[in-house]
């Protein structure tokens, strides 16, 4: 099952700059390993902000909650969840 | 380039429905084209409401707005467009 | 798979009372079989509103979309959809 | 008479884990306590956030925001409480 | 119980004058009598809107629901509820 | 002169519970003292918020301002004044 | 007592334009009106906007309502009131 | 003096074409003798919406109230206007 | 050339009261020389809000702005800034 | 290719004065760097407000963002990018 997720990310400014390092090493190792397991099939930045759209591919909101909230910057993130159906008018089957 | 884009449609509920069926027919064929010429790699429906999130891919601001302003539905439609960038935990090159 | 959804309702005023009638009485008929069917477990009105808050269990987004635009009051409606899962302090297994 | 209660949690990042593991533990005994009165029939988890969807039964407004202010966490929440009717569709008595 | 209601009135301008007046004096007949009967306490004009803010005082959800959606003009307005409870500063009883 | 306000308090999570108390208590007095006077007429708590709907029956906007922002929790609230009228169908004089 | 008040007109772009001429004059007139009777001391455009900024004084706020619902163009605007008071840095007694 | 204008355009789905079309040419008309006359330096379309922003280069707040009031789709806009100051970045004198 | 300024100010609980008392003395003598010049004809105090609905009358969008990023307090407020022109209805010159 | 860009400083009113000043430069020396180079050719100040509003000119969406990631206040700035095309008025060609 398809589903659009935006993430915003808002780092205190105050970080401890090394803290800050690992944590986005962190998220971006869990990141990629949840999309060479195909689960993650899409992420974009959006320009000018700290903020990403990404598409998930799971097999239930439980899946996809767990996904999320294992996030490394989980705490730090507002992220809104959009459940997707196939279009009509996709080319795809 | 990718552009994230969100389209609401809001077709008149006094539409007459032969004229409504030729302009979501003519909306599918647009929209098939392009997705064949890969310029529209993705169109979403979004669970629960008359509208899509969709991935564009094209070489311009001009060439994106020529095709979002000759959609069939453009005059009853509302959309947001978002410039998007790779993200640095993408895992394609 | 477990959806939260809002439903508001936007019958025009001069809608012909028969017509009216007849949408409303298939819009229940619709609700109710799903509700027998396990579909759509709750709905509750919203106090001083013509809305609903309602949860469905479905096996997929594409179910639920399909349930939701096959709504006789469809175009006449806003919906929000929000996907639920379950809460760790929930005490029902 | 039942009640619709969306909770939204926002725990600062530098709070004492201890504390907070503590903290959350209280408000899982207290909803659990809630749940198995009746007052509390239903808690799902909103996905990717750290927020719920509850349904109350109680006597009175009074007792509702008795229970919502007791909550361990209510310092930490924004609540917003919808009074919920009987559904003309729904096919319970 | 005690609800916080605020109705917003919004009447079309091609509205026939004497359908518009018989509704808003069925209006006044049917709030009057909920005042009389100290269901509907309190009803204020909010200044420079075809607005009120009001209180009702009634017995559960579903007897306000059946008041509001019984108002003559209940089909042009939006409706907004909220539940009271005693303030602990409150000096009555 | 009738006015409507809604007052919504945040006091900071970190706050010296000693501090707190007696902010809270002065607030207690402060409040009571106007509404034995007849200037703060109606409070009530809106359920599930740390926030209240109040009506003041005052001779003047100054006279308001002065009640508003001298609360010994002013600091801390944010606050919505809206001017009140008389309701034409209001039964009393 | 002194208010603000927006002032947003809506008027239908189909409208006769006669009509619509004559209900602007009228408008004018009973503006004028108040503004000699030192009533509404102020009214200033929104660049670009079918709006205005004005201030009121008056003795109460029902006189304001009295005033406000009767301007000629009161069913076509969206109004907003805002009690003021004196500020303590104003040089004028 | 430079101004910040957003312009969103909202023509009537039903409008008569040759209207349309004719007032569409006399917006052109009349945008262009103002850029070359120097008073609106910038128009760019917003790409996906019948929008622009622009900026206008003008004498006084009034005149440019005049410019735009006098556009002939003004009844069909919603238009938001910003003033601009010279930028401490900014390399032009 | 007016302007309509409304500016909020949001002072930290926490700041020290005479550096508190000392800004806010600097802001009133600073906002007083600005009044007695002409400059800043109109400031009212908004009910029950740390906040004023300001006139300005300046000759150019460079000078407004020069002046409130001057104010004492500027670092603490939101402002917001609307450009006004000469109203048709204004009984003034 | 053009995009609209709005920027929202937001620095700690508690920042060291001297760190501020150094990152303030910094700002300004890198926006002249991509002012000189064509890059961002239009940059202005909101009256009133720690806030620009600017346009660039890149080759990419990619470019645009690695540009606005490494502005030296980025950490403190809500951005908003809006992409634009040519609009069929332009008298440029």
């Amino acid at each position: 099952m398809i589903f659009h997720v935006r993430m915003d990310v808002d780092l205190p400014t105050d970080l401890d700059p090394q803290q800050r390092d690992e944590m986005v090493a962190r998220e971006k190792r869990y990141s990629q390993e949840l999309q060479r397991a195909g689960k993650w099939p899409h992420i974009w930045r959006i320009v000018g902000e700290y903020a990403n759209y990404s598409i998930f591919d799971v097999e239930s909101n439980d899946e996809l909650h767990q996904i999320l909230s294992g996030l490394p910057l989980f705490p730090y993130m507002v992220i809104e969840v959009t459940p997707l159906a196939k279009h009509p008018s996709d080319i795809r089957d």
